[in-house]
């Protein structure tokens, strides 16, 4: 349903005992609720609810199938089916298209998955105003598709065009193009969302500040579907660069990258992508895309990491300019060479670097780290990773949104425990070094034990506390983000 | 203390009997305590409180003396201050620089000033991440002074150079160049706060992005002293322009300047500065700073509003170019003529902008509206606020960020019922356009009634539990922004 096969094999986990025993004489009245409030054909369950449903594309979590898939139409039935679910006290689980990376739209057994394939309209887009109005589930390539013949863009782009706004909005999804535009969070004008309890609260608007009251808006983005449930997103949009260049440089070392980037920053080239990628990346990457970039042998041999380098803008001539001072300070800057790609080769690149995660996933990779540090913490960071993996038998590759100090490392050592320990390692080095478990992924379910554990006891009890307001019974993504429980009459009747 | 003169009368209102009924006995004790925190020199009271601390520059509220002016010196110091204030159950204000136009640093008679004339140093400015770590009382001007050798700015720029860091992260500080940099909330990048109890929190970091659980730093983010106070303010920066122009352009109608707004962002030029003022306020601004423009008689004669276009840029041949491209586009839009201003006057224009709220107070005006609206909404919005003046008897002024849909009317009406009336009817034509009561100012004290009587009383009642989990005894910044009163002994025993 996600616009991708499922990739999980078929072994699908059902509901643990101790749900059904509870459940089960509440099911027929659940199930015609929730029926009447979206409609006969809108409520999938049993043996009906699709393999799709069942995870995310995160690594480490296990398919689940939920109690029940439920298919809401509009605002108005999301809001029957939380007041339904609230008086059941069953948690419930959003999910845009499935494509998150940190497990938050797995269901939980004895709970609801609430889809929003027939929430994906684009309802509005508003060239005067510059926003884009759009359902939960409408997706990234939908929305810029009927932006682009309007020379405009949402330039908010974490790899995977299928996912959702309503996801994007879960995980304040980032990518490749944050170095330059921002994340889903710089660019969320508004929300409208359903309450635990039914009721339906709009956050925002169109305009670009605010400041009357605390801003929701920015309360709910990241919040991973645990706050309330997405059902309209107002997004700023901009008009659409029609040039661009990209730039390829290998360097002898990652530290010489990292020592590189300040100065491109620094420069007021602006570029739109700066990514660093590893030998191995590169390799996966180009070889799964069939892509040949013609960089000699020679050049190649002693090339440890690559950076690719983004310009966009309204003019060629200045494009050209910028590509042209470029060149020259990334040859200062030690790169063992410089080349501008063919406009076919460029954009090809890109996509193959947005496809790094199912590369790594198609090679086996186990788990997936997504810190974020200070962009000039790289090179120390990335050198004690590499000791660190050493010391745990762990193979890593990586590669990342180096200008914002985002850091991807897949990791391969299949022992649960020896993994286990080297990403509380290596997460704990990123904390030392100022930085933070996800920098644009999520918590979600597959980093929540790093979370629990590491996440300053301060922060986590006001996150409890502002997670409280919102939703008291704790029906809103449960076991995710804060792992809080839910408390209400269903479960607590199973374990009885 | 702000850097300016207090421009209030001495009038001062002392602490209204019924707190001084419930302090008198627990006063001793209370200076006693806070001079063991932050050291005898640093608690001044009773007739020593110098007026400037009893307001801030909101038009509309009255000078109150605190029971105590604070200064402490650490982030230690506000902790055990904070200590101090939540064991007696004693209110506290937290004041920056006093630039604020909302109230929210008036004190409270019964309560605690906390001033960060102490705490003003730029801690750190880190050119490899392109951050800078200011303490809350630094100002503006500081930190652009430090950053300036460096070939960098911290680009918001809300008109007041002497404002603090800590209160334009209370505010959400925005101003002129929000149309291009954005205000506050997107430059901060993390924060150290002290909470009611005491307790220190850290939030964010050195990095531009984070998906790591609830965004704390955001939620702060023009909270106006309500949640916690602010210790620490880590800020991007970004590299200096180096070239910049100033263009001027008459128009008869500001609905024509309103109509040609959307085609000047839409067309890629990006300015930094898009500024609308009607003839009035252009008027005062010019005689206020002594500026001569030049513009010939027969072409100010038919014009009504005037729009000011700042382009900046690292290459002087582009700059120019885009100024050539915006005079055509600005020709076919209608303008009357185009202006490329001198350096020198260009400067002065938009220093002379940045003071109309001064020349506004000096000629009298009464109060001042900062709501904000979709950009498209504005010639509507302004048209029919022109027709409720009239119905009002009010005179009213404007100028505005019109590039962000945030309007700034300039009120004169000394009446104080017709004007809240005018005032609550031009709020509610605001909503009405999708829009919110203050775009920068914040709500304070001064816009509180309207903000209680309009905002929608779901997202009212989750602020209120926001503030519940943040301050449980209510003793931050007590009857402003969300009217809380704060319940703690003191008070209840003044009452009894």
């Amino acid at each position: 349903m996600s616009g991708r096969e499922g990739t999980r094999a078929a072994s699908k986990v059902g509901p643990p005992d101790r749900f059904e025993v509870g459940m089960d004489h509440r099911m027929p009245e659940l199930l015609e609720q929730l029926r009447k409030a979206v409609g006969e054909s809108h409520v999938v369950s049993g043996d009906a609810v699709g393999d799709d449903y069942t995870h995310d594309e995160a690594l480490t979590s296990v398919p689940v199938t939920p109690l029940a898939v439920v298919l809401p139409g509009s605002t108005d039935e999301v809001s029957e089916v939380l007041k339904v679910a609230s008086q059941h006290g069953v948690p419930v689980v959003a999910r845009g298209s499935g494509t998150g990376l940190s497990g938050a739209a797995v269901p939980v057994a004895d709970g609801i998955l609430l889809a929003f394939l027939r929430m994906r309209r684009i309802r509005e887009i508003d060239t005067e105003n510059q926003v884009a109005v759009v359902e939960p589930g409408g997706t990234l390539e939908q929305l810029n598709a009927e932006l682009a013949p309007l020379d405009l863009i949402y330039p908010v782009s974490p790899g995977e065009p299928s996912a959702s706004l309503g996801g994007n909005v879960a995980t304040n999804a980032g990518g490749m193009r944050a170095v330059r535009y921002g994340v889903t969070r710089h660019h969320v004008l508004g929300l409208e969302v359903v309450l635990a309890d039914g009721r339906v609260l709009r956050t925002g608007g169109k305009f670009v500040k605010c400041s009357t009251g605390y801003d929701l808006t920015q309360l709910l983005i990241g919040s991973e579907g645990t706050l309330a449930v997405t059902t309209e997103v107002t997004v700023k949009v901009q008009p659409r660069f029609s040039v661009s260049s990209t730039v390829l440089a290998p360097f002898g070392t990652l530290a010489e990258i990292a020592h590189a980037v300040p100065h491109i920053v620094r420069s007021g080239i602006d570029p739109s992508i700066l990514e660093y990628l590893d030998v191995v990346v590169m390799g996966s990457i180009t070889q799964a895309s069939g892509l040949e970039l013609g960089i000699p042998e020679e050049v190649k041999a002693g090339t440890l990491a690559y950076l690719i380098v983004v310009l966009e803008g309204m003019d060629a001539d200045r494009v050209d300019e910028d590509v042209e001072r470029l060149g020259t300070l990334l040859d200062e800057l030690g790169a063992r060479d410089v080349y501008v790609l063919p406009a076919a080769s460029g954009a090809q690149l890109v996509v193959a670097r947005e496809r790094a995660f199912y590369a790594g996933k198609a090679a086996g990779c186990d788990d997936l780290v997504d810190a974020v540090i200070p962009r000039a913490a790289i090179p120390d960071y990335l050198a004690q990773v590499a000791v660190l993996a050493e010391e745990h038998g762990a193979f890593v590759t990586g590669c990342g949104h180096i200008g914002d100090g985002n850091v991807h490392v897949t990791v391969f050592q299949p022992d649960d425990e020896r993994r286990h320990a080297f990403m509380r390692a290596g997460f704990e080095l990123a904390l030392a070094a100022g930085g933070a478990i996800s920098g644009e992924h999520g918590v979600g379910t597959a980093k929540l034990p790093y979370f629990l554990e590491m996440q300053d006891p301060v922060s986590l009890e006001l996150m409890r506390s502002i997670k409280q307001a919102f939703d008291p019974a704790g029906i809103l993504g449960p076991d995710r983000l804060l792992g809080t429980v839910h408390a209400g009459p269903t479960r607590a009747g199973a374990t009885s």
